[in-house]
Formats: C-alpha cells, structure tokens, sequence
C-alpha cells in the first residue's frame, strides 16, 4: 500500500487505555509479528505469540491489555482491549483510502441507454455500458467496463468491479459486490438429445441475488431454464466458482474458491462448501452443513453435517476409511499370514 | 423476466386440442406445479406428477390430452400432446422477447479496423473491437465488449456475448455462441526448462471451433504449439471448462462445467464428461465414451465405456469397490478375530 | 496461421548443414510427421519416428545430420544438428508476425489519467482504461479493454491482453504477461461470523507479481489481507488458476490449469502442480516438490517430495495404495475362505 500513518493518526484510529515508548516512523505497511520491521506495524493478537512480539522489530505493536513488556528504542506499544479489533480499525480506514467514494455521474465514455433509470448518487465509470430498461439504485457504482443487461435491476449501494457482466433481466439486492469477471445470468446448459444432435432447450429465467452478497473474480452464475436461480442475503462467494441453472442457495452461505453446483441443486442457510468442492445435480445441502475441501458431493447432506472425500461421507467415517485405506499394505500381508498359517496347521 | 403474456396469446402459441376453465390473468412468470402460482403457468410433464396438478395454483396449466379433472376458479386448463414441448413453444418466444434480433451496423462507439471484412446484416455492439484483417460472416452478432484479433474468422450467425475474446488467427464456424468472458485463442502451456528457467515454447498455432459449438461462461480453450486446437461441430462447453494447446475434440460432445483437458488429448465424437472432470495428457477417449463428476481420468478409455472415480475407473469396478472401501472397518474386525482364532487354535 | 514461408526464407533461417531435394512449394503450416502434407513443414525431433520421416509428405522436411534418405519429388530435407531448435526459430519467426511490436502511443479510445506516469514506448491499446497515479513502465503493451487500477505499478516490457485485470496499487515486475481474463488484486476472502452474518475483512494489502511470470487466461490472484500476495520471478501459472490472499510463491514455480492455492500457504522455488491440484491453507510446500494433477494436498509437503492423489500421500504409497484398493474384491473372498477354513477345522 502507499497509503501512510503518523503515530497521532494511528493514535486517534486505536484509542489506546495506555502507551509505552515512542516512534517517530511514518507507518506504512502492516506485517507479522515476525516479518515486520522499521516502518511497519504489527499486533499481537494470539497470546501464545507474545516471545515475537517481544522481538519484534515493528515500530508500532497493538497489544493487550495485559501485556507485559517495555518497547525497544524507537518502537511505540498501543495496548488495548482487542488488538485484532483495532487492527481492524487502521484496515478499514486504509480500505477507504484505497477506494474513495467515487463521485457521482456517467463517465463521457460510458454507453448508457436513454432509458435507463438511473437513481441518486449512482456513479457509471469509463466503458461501461447500461442497456435499455435497466434501473441502477442509489450510490452503486459500476466501476469500469461493467456491462448491464436490457432490463436488469440493481439495488442500492452495490459495486461492480472492472468487467463485472449482469445479463439481460438479472437482480441484484442492495449492496451486492461482483468483483472483476463475475458473470451473472449466463444460460444454463441444458440440451435435449435428438437425432444425433444436442439441441438448445431456451433458458429463460433469470438470477436473483440478494443483499449483502460479496461475489468473487471470474465467478459464474447462470440463469434459470425458467423460474430463478437464487443466491440468498448475506451469502459470500469466492473466485470461480460456479453456480449452475435453477440452483437455489440460502442465506449467509461460504462457497470457497472453484466450487462447483449443478443445477437444480438446494443450499439450505448457513453451509459452507470448502475450496473446489463439487455438488452434484438435485440435491438438498441441510441448514449449516460443511464440506472439506475438493469434496465431490454426490448425494444430499443433512443438516449440520460435515462431510469430506470423494465420493464425500460424513467428516468421522471419512477420516476413519482412510486411516484403515493407509493401513492396506498390513492388511495384506496379516492376511497372507493367516493364509500361511492356516495351511501348516492342516498340512 | 418481465414478458407476459394474455390467455389469447398463449392460446395462440399452443394451440391445445381442448381447453377447460379460463382465467384472465396476465402470465408473467412459469414454475413447478407446487410452487407456481396465480399470474404464472406450470405444466404437467410427468405423469407421476398428477397429484400437484390437481392442487396448482397455476393461473395456466399445460396438461396431457389424457388429464382427467377440473380446473380451479380463475384457472385455464391446455390439454396437449405433449405438454413439455408446448412449454418449449412458449420459452421459445420469450427467447425472441428477451434477446430479439439486434439492428444490423456498427456502434458508434466500436473500434473496428478499416481492413476488417462484415459480412451482411453484422452487428458490432457497443466498445467492441474487431482488429485488421479479421472477418465476421453474415448475420454475426458481436454483442458488447467483445475482442476478435487480427485476422480472426468467424461465420454466419455467431453470437458473441460481453467480453468474449478471440485471438488473432482463431477460427469459428457457423452459429457459434460464445457466452460473456469466453477466451479463445490463448497461448498454450509449454516451456523447457532450461538453466534453472522456464523458457517459453512458442505457440503460434490456432483455435478451430466448428458449426454449431456453445461455450460457456469464462472458458478458456488455448490455441495450439503449431497446428490447431480443434472443437468439433455441434459439441456443447458449459462455464469455466479448460481445453489445453493441441486438444481435439470430436463432435456432439458435452463437456460439463469446471472439466479440465490436459494438451495434446484427443476426445472422438459423442463424449461426456460430467463437471470437475479432469482429463490427463496425450490420452484417447473413445466415442461415446462418458465420465461421472469429478472423475480424473488418467489413461485412455474405450469407445462406450463410462468411467468414475479418482483416478478414475470403469463405472461398475468403481462402485464396488467404494462399496468394499466403505466396509474397510469391518474387514480389519474380521482378520483380527479371524487372528484371535489362530491364536487361540495353535496354543 | 495465415503467414507463409518460401523455401529460401526457411533456409535463411534455418541455415542447414546440408540441403537434399527440392520444392517450389510456399510453407503454410507445421505438422506432425504423419499429418503433414503438401505445402507444410515437418520434422524429425526423435529418432524413433524414422520411419513415418520417410514417409512423410511434408513439403519440408527438419532432420538430423545422421538423417539417411532420400527426399521425396518435391520434397525439400533440411539436415541440422538440432530438428527441434530449427522449428523453434522458425516457430519464433512466426510469432513476431503474427504479434507484432506495437506502435507506442495511447489509442483515442484508451481512457488514460492524466496523473498516470507512462514510460518510453508504452501502448495503450484500444478501450484500455489507467487510472490516477499508475506506472507503466518502458516498452509495456496493454492491448486492449485493459483495466489499471489507482496506484498500481508496471514494470518494463509486460504485455497485458485483451480484458485483463489489475486492481489498485498492485505491482508487477519486468517482462510480466497476462492472458485474457487474468485478475490480478481481486480481494482476499476473509470474514468474520458475527451475529449469525459473515462481516468482511478489510482486505488492504496487496499483489506483487515478480520479473518473467506468465499467467494464463481468467486466472485469478487475490491481494493480501495486509502485507503482500507474492509470485517469484519466473513462475510460470497455466489458466483458470486460483491463488488466495496472503499466498508467497517462489521463483520458477509452475502451476497447471484450474489449480487452487488456499490463503497462505507457501510454495518454495521450483514447485510444480498438476492440473486441478489443490493445496490447502497455512502450509508449506518445499523446494522442488512436485503433484499429480487432482491432487488434493492437506498437509505440508517437504522439499523434492512428489505426491498424488485424493488426499495427497507421497506418489510410491499413493501408487501401492491404489493397486491394493483395485484388489479389495480378492482381499474380501479370500478372508472369506479363511473364515470358511477356520469354522471347518473348529467343527
């Protein structure tokens, strides 16, 4: 980052109950206990790392409370109640520098048709591009080379990163984020099989993503056949992932990165599918189930379940089967033994 | 999707052979017999599924010429040959509604190369670019932000959605869809390694995608070392699929969404392979081959034969052995009594 | 390829120890020795394919000075100490036609901040858009629909392809290429469960990509939490890629398509992925250690390891397990008979 604190503006940001030493090092960069030097600042935020952040070179610490402890020449220590929360606090103060409120308005290179409905605050950024009939809602931001589809609604305070794609009828909540890439209301992929050609069965629904939904880079989700694809509020996405037709997913879900859903598939609220987890086509996932990661989910889960492996089990027998998989090789040979054994004893 | 349509004009893209009841709602949605309900149309398209009929609440029902019962009040029964196709009728014209044939010319706004040859009745979309000696056939639809390279060729009646990219050289047939941030043409992997460095191989070979090819979402599909990377007519590519340098792919194949096809491997005509499905190098999977989800599938396969599993097997030794897999536990409960006896036997 | 060679502009580049035959065919394209035909060039790369060398109807023939034969009518045979190093000049050749240097210069489409810092020979391609205080550094190419974000840093001589990516205050070394679709700083995937809802982690820090890396087309990297996602010099990183916040990858690493690396994690210098490998969070992967494609890697993994398989084990446990696994229907019948033995000999 290239962003930089004085002590006073950490200082005014963390609030801290007291202080010990002194620096006079502008702050401009964060890093580990360990990693961070001169410049820099770090916290303590696991009390079992409190050795490091006595050797820390780090020229400001965030620390507990009860930390015990004098800081080096030229370091300053901040103790506070939660380190990580304060920590938090500098972060989202960077986050704002990082990415100011835009201002308002239509960049000149932006294609923004007439009739368009446009609504306060919204800022469209250079080469992006609003189709007919769509209704942008107050303060969302298309960044830059976002296309909007004929008819697509967005809600309030939503942002669209650099070639974020929304098709044509598409929905989105209020303060949905699509990162770069993210393409919403794809069609499904849905043929039927005639005379030795696969022939296009239309897909015409849409996608509904509601509130407070974060989607990562590159991610895909496609439109239903009819009907709608839905992502519930407060859902977060990660990076390519994919999202097929007719998928209904709940609320405050986690879908790791390069997940995969097939169509017609129900995500109950609250599950998490960890990092390249695939579920198959017409299954129910219940309320607060979890899966490892690369996990090929090929029946419905019930809720609060966790399950792991491919084909996935529950989490227990899983980890049990490959315990015993790994023990193969004595398996064989004891039973060679007794096959030996056998045969002397009626030799 | 915001269409709708009056009884008069369902009526008229079905034409039933008999009608019950009559409702005066305005259709502007479709959904499942049990969750549809007043202002939208369901259908009965499996007899098993009579039961939820009789209880829609369906403003419209599409319904099989044997369908014995009454409609509600306010309800409008279609009795059909076959009630799925009527369906397909009527996603058909909301097809033309949602996406109606663009007007022909270039956007204002478009960047296309004076030596760039349109065929008749192209559109080139807004913030397109079509660089020099590329050629676009008739009726072709670049819809937004899309990239076609230097000397690139694409057919008659292409769509190509927002941000969808060809590279120089590339070729697509005829009514090739590619889906928004398709790339096509991107170098393929290959370096030598050389004094503790990768070096690059060049890669100056093409893309070929043949008549009649859909790509879905974020797809990659890399452009040979020399020579082409080749899709055959009529395959169908769902979302975020990888197709390495060299690949040649027969015709009327489906590739699910997330499949991955390592270089130089050859899949004949009619291949299947389910989502997340990863495919080795130099292989050969024979003609109508098939794979389950997730399969990694590591040697060639035969003509016909459905593979499973990770690395994968043939489908029928895959199950079982999952199968015996699963009684692992109880398999080392059996050899240690079965050692238990021997014991007890010889002392 | 649309470029073509005569046969003295061949020679001239090839510049062969020895000429037998002739032809007055122009050279459009490259082939395998079996595939080649008239108006193409071949060559012999490994002794083993004598045989089809002689048969080939290449038009141009690259073989080995120990070559014994005699052309075909109309076949020219170039004799060289290396057919391989040949064809790569030739393949070299083609490249710079078929991409050739840019003019420098920004597009009149390109949206450039004036507050943007530009280096001699830079191009800004049509459609690109470089925000307020970017560098771009000597001889860079954005090619087109680009997107640079606030602050972030080019070094010299990178080429960025169509829709390309990089968020603000990212940085990237010298001689850095990214394919299409590449997203380079998208945000780290980090949440706090607070009140039954997922909060967002400020993701403030960000991506530094090092001098000589490639990354392949949609492939995405995240930027840190704070601190700094890293790709070492000469990484070379296949499409579709998936690299979390906090990652360090090291020098000459390649990473194959659709591989994910979870937050975190560790790859030392000279590691190689297969394709759709995935690597959990937090570890560390040593120095020149290797994985199959599909391997799903949960624990660290030591330097010059090689490991397979779903979870990963070392690649010699890996292949035994397997070949026991396929053997699971002998190892049942035979504890089977045991068990029938036993009872028999206690009756």
């Amino acid at each position: 980052m290239q962003v930089s604190f004085t002590s006073a503006e950490i200082l005014d940001l963390v609030r801290p109950q007291e202080t010990r030493g002194a620096t006079d090092a502008l702050i401009v960069g964060i890093g580990a206990l360990a990693s961070a030097g001169p410049g820099e600042l770090s916290f303590l935020g696991n009390p079992k790392f409190r050795a490091e952040a006595a050797a820390s070179r780090a020229s400001v610490l965030l620390l507990p409370l009860d930390y015990v402890g004098e800081p080096a020449a030229g370091q300053l220590h901040l103790l506070v109640a939660d380190p990580s929360a304060a920590l938090d606090r500098i972060c989202q103060r960077i986050e704002q520098m990082l990415w100011p409120q835009p201002l308002a308005g239509n960049h000149p290179s932006a294609v923004v048709d007439a009739s368009a409905k446009l609504g306060e605050g919204v800022t469209i950024g250079p080469l992006c591009i609003v189709e007919a009939g769509a209704e942008i809602g107050p303060r969302t931001h298309l960044q830059a080379q976002v296309f909007v589809g004929r008819n697509a609604r967005l809600g309030e305070g939503c942002w669209l990163m650099p070639g974020a794609v929304v098709t044509a009828e598409c929905v989105l909540g209020n303060r949905v984020r699509l990162h770069p890439g993210v393409v919403v209301g794809s069609d499904g992929f849905g043929y039927t099989f005639v005379q030795g050609r696969h022939e296009k069965v239309p897909q015409v629904g849409d996608v509904i993503i509601e509130d407070d939904v974060e989607v990562g880079a590159n991610t895909t989700i496609d439109r239903a056949r009819f009907s709608r694809t839905r992502i519930g509020a407060g859902t977060k996405i990660d990076n390519q992932v994919q999202i097929a037709h007719n998928v209904v997913i709940g609320k405050h879900c986690i879908l790791c990165a390069q997940v995969g859903i097939s169509g017609s598939t129900q995500l109950e609220d609250y599950v998490i599918l960890g990092g390249q987890a695939g579920v198959a086509g017409h299954l129910t996932i219940g309320k607060g189930a979890k899966s490892g990661g690369a996990a090929a989910i090929t029946s419905s889960v019930p809720a609060g379940t966790f399950v792991n492996g491919s084909p996935a089990r529950t989490y227990m027998l899983e980890r049990r089967l490959q315990v015993l998989f790994q023990r193969l090789p004595e398996l064989f040979k004891r039973v060679g033994e007794l096959e030996e054994q056998i045969k002397l004893s009626s030799a």
